[in-house]
This record gives structure tokens, C-alpha cells and sequence, in this order.
């Protein structure tokens, strides 16, 4: 529950750590991996006391989404990938590989941009049919458009949602927890601020305190 | 028009130039990139007088795919997305940055694994609406469903279609080339062989002896 940390440009190592300190995990994406390596990705997981997350948004077939992953397991908690993969040949599979390494799998299941709106928000029958089949720990869903997260909350109590779209890309911090998402994922507005532990401490008490507002609204 | 060779582990440099000598080029992917590096990936791309793909099946939002490409802009020629990301907030701009750089943009119609059925295949009207909307160089469609090529090249006769899935994922060479793709994509058949550049040269005669064959037939 609360503030995931999106890194996707190398950070210092100490820095991760921190913000793990103040935030309940971190994201890393591709291009930090890119920039930084492997092996830094692997020191700043192993660094964090919080949730791992590693997004590189895993869209292939299974043979090679298992390539990609290999060298993230036993660093990374969580691993995200497209739920429009389908399950056979690609998600089944990637599934496997990972609960069998005490990893989880999160999906997409609708994204922020307005893009999204194209396909995967038109299809969102067929998306949820691949998320029953495979039954991942999390989604993703934006935090953009509180109305998903609602819905996949309630078509999915169970499972973690995690809701990217905080902050730069335009939604207010305790939008998305208060429409059911458990981690809210802030990048830009926390990491290019001139104090990122400040601004995430910030941010994480603002969607505490939102969290808690729209709980008493709920009751 | 050939074939090109899908490198998803690291292989030596002198090695890539001589496949690109045999074949009409390389598409290097993700889990090459994450071991070798990205250096190695430009090298390899540099060395390499073919048509250089980079393949990280790009699936994010805007920003965050320029971030993953702007390391390999002037080192590859061609890149990877989604078409399932729909058009603004994700392939516009990535389209808008990539011709600005003079590199081309593929995207991914559908693919070769039996997930795809699950959702791509299923939308296809979505998907052509998202490709005719972003206008790309090239699709990706699986050389395991000659029917989808087809249909794609009916449809998109300006259009290069590569053409995934031959050899270790089922299809015999000259079979996609034959139902209308421009290049046919080989990786493990080729990269795991004991003489990769020996096995490239075979299945490059073999997909142009069926390109001259099928010409044949439609004659």
C-alpha cells in the first residue's frame, strides 16, 4: 500500500535506497537498466527494502521474455508484462518461470496514454479474459482513468493494483488509491525534483492522507 | 528481400559482420542487449552492411520508449513497437522522433505464438486502424500464419513485412516469403547452429529458391 518509486534514468545508489526508505518500493524501467547495466539494476534491488519492481513492459513470445528476465531473478519481487500477449506460447509460460523463482507477475491491463483508448480500452473483455486464464498478482492500470481502476477493482479484490500516471503525467497523488489501486507510481515528479527523498516523502503523505479521506468518505 | 538473423544472445563482432555478408541483415533483441551491453549492440550494428532491426517489441508510453531508443539512433535502421499502443501518447511520437532521425519504424500486426489468438488476432480491424493511423515502414506478422501475411500484404502493398517464426518456431523457410513478407526471420536455427554463417547461407538459398518457386506458381 502506497508509493511506488518509477526510476527510469540511472540514480545513485544511495539514492535508491533512501527513497526506499520513505516510498513502499521502486519501479526501474529499461532505460535506467540500459544507461546503468545490469549489474547496477541488481545493487539497487539489492539495496531497497521495499517492493522490486522491474518494468520493461514484457511483450514478446515466452522464449525470450525468459531470456530477459533471467538475469532480474532472485533481485527483482515482481515483474510486468502486457496482458494482450495472450496466455499460451508467451504469459503461461512467463507465469511459470517466475512463480517456480518466487517471482510475480503483473500485467498491463490498461495503460495511461491516450493511446490506450485505441485498442486496449476497447478490448478490455478479451484482457480481462487472458488475466482469469493466467491469474497474475497485479495489473497496472493508469491512474489517469480512475473509472479502470474502479472497475478492476472490483472485478479483481484480490489482486495488487498498481497505477502508473501520478504526477507528470497528470493525475493528483490519492486519485488512484481512493479508486482502488494499492501502489500509486510516481517517476519524474519525484527523481527530477532537486530533492527526491523530500518529494517523495511528500507525495507518499499525500496519498496517506487521501487514502484515509476517501475511507471516510467510503464509510 | 532474404532473410534476416534474429540475434538474442551476445555473438562475437567478426561474427555478426559475416552473417550480415550471407543474409540482408540482423535484428538484435533485448536479451542480447541486457548481456553485452549496449556498446557491443552499436558495434555490432556498425559492423553489419545489412538492414539493422532493433527489436525490444517497444510497448510504453512515449517517453519512456524515446528514452529506450535514443542510445541506438544512427547505429540501427529499423525499430520495434506494438501496434496494441494505439496512436497518441505512444507510436506517434515514437513515429514523429524515428523519421526525424531517418530510422523506420515496424510494428508488430501479430505474432507467432498461439497467444496471439487470444487478442491480437482478434482485433485485427483495431490493429490495421492503429497501423493505417501511424503509417509505419514495416510490419511484423509470423511466418507461422501464412493466411495473416497475406491479408497484410493485400492490404499493405507499400508496406516491408517481416515475417517471424521460421525454424525453431515451426516454419519452413520460403513459406512466409511465399505468402507475401519481405524477410524472413531465423534466429536459433541459425545462431545455435555449429557453423552459424553456413546454416545462414543454406536458409537464404532455400528462401529464395521458394521466392523463385512460388513466383512460379502465381505466373
Amino acid at each position: 500500500m502506497g508509493l511506488i518509486v518509477a526510476i527510469d534514468r540511472p540514480l545513485e545508489e544511495g539514492l535508491v535506497e533512501r527513497l526506499c526508505g520513505v516510498a513502499s518500493g521502486v519501479k526501474v524501467g529499461l532505460p535506467a537498466v540500459l544507461r546503468a547495466g545490469v549489474e547496477w539494476a541488481r545493487r539497487a534491488a539489492s539495496s531497497c527494502r521495499g517492493l522490486k519492481v522491474l518494468d520493461f513492459k514484457l511483450a514478446d513470445v515466452a522464449h525470450v521474455m525468459e531470456a530477459i528476465v533471467e538475469p532480474f531473478l532472485g533481485y527483482y519481487d515482481a515483474f510486468i508484462a502486457h496482458s494482450f500477449l495472450g496466455g499460451p506460447g508467451a504469459l503461461t509460460e512467463l507465469s511459470r518461470i517466475l512463480e517456480r523463482e518466487g517471482a510475480r507477475l503483473v500485467l498491463v491491463a490498461s495503460m495511461s496514454h491516450p493511446g490506450s483508448l485505441e485498442v486496449y480500452d476497447k478490448v478490455s473483455g478479451l484482457i480481462e479474459a487472458v488475466i482469469d486464464e493466467v491469474d497474475p498478482w497485479g495489473l497496472v492500470a493508469p491512474a489517469t482513468r480512475p473509472r479502470v481502476i474502479g472497475r478492476l477493482r472490483r472485478r479483481y479484490p484480490g489482486k495488487a493494483i498498481l497505477a502508473p500516471g501520478v504526477g507528470a503525467q497528470g493525475a493528483r497523488p490519492g486519485t488512484a488509491v481512493c479508486a482502488g489501486a494499492d501502489y500509486e507510481i510516481v517517476g519524474r515528479a519525484i527523481v527530477d525534483s532537486p530533492d527526491p527523498v523530500k518529494a517523495a516523502l511528500e507525495i507518499a503523505s499525500e496519498v496517506e492522507v487521501a487514502r484515509r479521506g476517501c475511507g471516510a468518505e467510503a464509510g
